[in-house]
């Protein structure tokens, strides 16, 4: 195993702490419990917004915390669910009388931990409604997962919601442009190589030279297919079109998209994925309204892509292009 | 070779085209010969800034076309020199009548190829400047170099010398901006793994499963030592310290800072090296005034980083922080 660390144990706290260093206008860095929380309070009045789970997803979600999108978020150890303590704490740091809104990717022990941190705060008046992010239509029922796996629309969930409670939406709007994002996108991706969780050494699956896990999960969970290796067109055609179909996307219709990587795909063959993607929207009648593309939501080492549509109307692109300043989103300001 | 990619012989026209389709408000894309280039014409009068080099440094230098810092870049094929048609094409079309200035990597080929260009381009009456970017510490005369190789640093001139050129500044004094980065920038990375060209298929250079190459360059030639795989804390020095010191960074100084992934590596290894390159300025009274984290000038698939100091001044913070709009830096709008 090569990695960039210094003690095992310390990895998620150390780049906690770079990122609070590259970023110190933006966040701060809680120790313990650990959290990472905007460097300015909550304005008074504001619905907070809170995310988590475990580390190795950078940038998610700590490099989303900042105006315009999170206001706190609350890594785990790597792939491990981060633990009630953490998100009552961060909740608690950031509430500014408005309630909070947890977004929560689908896997069951983050969906159960912040379960236990909405009781904790519900039972001392804070009042927090939680958002389940679960938008990945490769498999249901996966190694963490009842239902569907939680993927790359965390992203639009985290951005589009973070942009109507920095206008002062209220907690039961801000849930139902949260509920809109999430109900409204659909992701698949793809392994390339596994990926090396830091505490283990070894990778996390076996993938021989010449093939590919079709359909994989963030934390390498099984996807619909071990098969061999083809051209990029190929691979992004086999994750398009389930996302198109599932999201009933139809022609005239508008997306948002990302082509997403999984942490270790280098820049020049995410471009080379996304030509195929955006071929296959123009084909389709689709237009891609807006389009990311870049390391948004990743796996550690693993290289390979994902691709997220969002349905989106007006409504949606207008808070998509509200300013944001994050770690990993920036616009407008 | 596992790559996200279709024909090996396509690669880089596909990654300009994804590009391209991912950004069409920001760029078009010329064909033949190959150039990115702004999807709005040049402002009548400003000067024009053209960069290039070999692909595979994503997203240099595609991804910095756009408002405020590139107007055209240039891509050879993947580690290999544009030719000077393509400098000479992409000048004419983005000249606006007054002047052009080449940023060029201090590679012999580079060098040549925009020489060359200039040299057509002034016979036609078109006057041209060029800047060479020779920034790397660790090691002179390298395999493709004579002097230092040109790396980092070039990130810091494209956005600095594109916003005075944005702001309406003479050739002559978006040359003396440029300059002023240049001579004030400085930059050393290691790598823990080697890259694959995709036309050779195999790995450019050999690295125990142990070993790191302190020192390397952006293309894989020999750094200055080869050597064991220690803490990242330990490796971050040793890339950091040379930097500060030749650069003769004093107490009380203030830099704009880079830790740069080469392309493989993960964002959570980024920030946690870039926690060492903060203690290391906090300990020695630099101030980092600006801060990126990320993959910013990227050797296709190699694992490891870089770190970059620009010793900044108010005129420089100042260029820094003025709107940029491209695909791989953007902020106030």
């Amino acid at each position: 195993m090569k990695k960039l660390i210094d003690r095992i144990e310390d990895i998620v706290d150390d780049a906690c702490e770079g990122l609070m260093l590259a970023h110190p206008d933006l966040v701060r860095f809680n120790r313990e419990p650990r959290f990472i929380a905007r460097a300015a309070a909550t304005r008074s009045g504001k619905v907070a917004l809170v995310s988590g789970g475990g580390a190795g997803h950078e940038p998610l979600h700590g490099g989303y915390v900042g105006f315009g999108m999170l206001d706190a978020a609350c890594p785990g150890e790597v792939f491990t669910s981060p633990v009630p303590d953490q998100m009552e704490a961060a909740a608690r740091s950031v509430h500014a009388g408005s309630g909070v809104l947890f977004i929560v990717k689908n896997y069951t022990g983050d969906v159960m931990n912040f379960e236990l941190a909405a009781e904790l705060l519900a039972a001392d008046g804070i009042e927090v409604r939680s958002l389940i992010v679960a938008d990945d239509v490769a498999v249901r029922d996966s190694t963490w997962t009842a239902g569907r796996r939680g993927v790359g629309a965390t992203v639009f969930v985290e951005k589009i919601a973070g942009a109507a409670a920095e206008r002062g939406a209220s907690l039961t709007e801000v849930e139902r442009i949260a509920t809109k994002v999430a109900a409204n996108s659909r992701s698949m991706g793809v392994a390339l190589t596994s990926c090396t969780v830091p505490a283990k050494g070894s990778p996390t699956f076996e993938l021989g030279d010449g093939d590919i896990e079709m359909g994989v999960g963030i934390h390498g969970e099984p996807g619909r297919e071990r098969m061999a290796l083809r051209a990029a067109s190929d691979i992004v055609e086999m994750l398009t079109t389930p996302v198109i179909e599932d999201l009933e996307l139809k022609r005239g219709e508008r997306a948002i998209v990302m082509t997403n990587g999984m942490g270790s795909t280098p820049l020049i063959e995410l471009y080379i994925a996304h030509r195929k993607v955006a071929h296959m929207l123009r084909d389709s009648g689709i237009t891609a309204e807006r389009t990311l593309v870049g390391n948004y939501i990743t796996s550690l080492d693993m290289q390979g892509c994902s691709v997220s549509l969002l349905r989106a109307d007006a409504e949606l692109l207008e808070l998509w292009d509200a300013p944001v300043h994050t770690a990993g989103l920036r616009w407008g300001m």
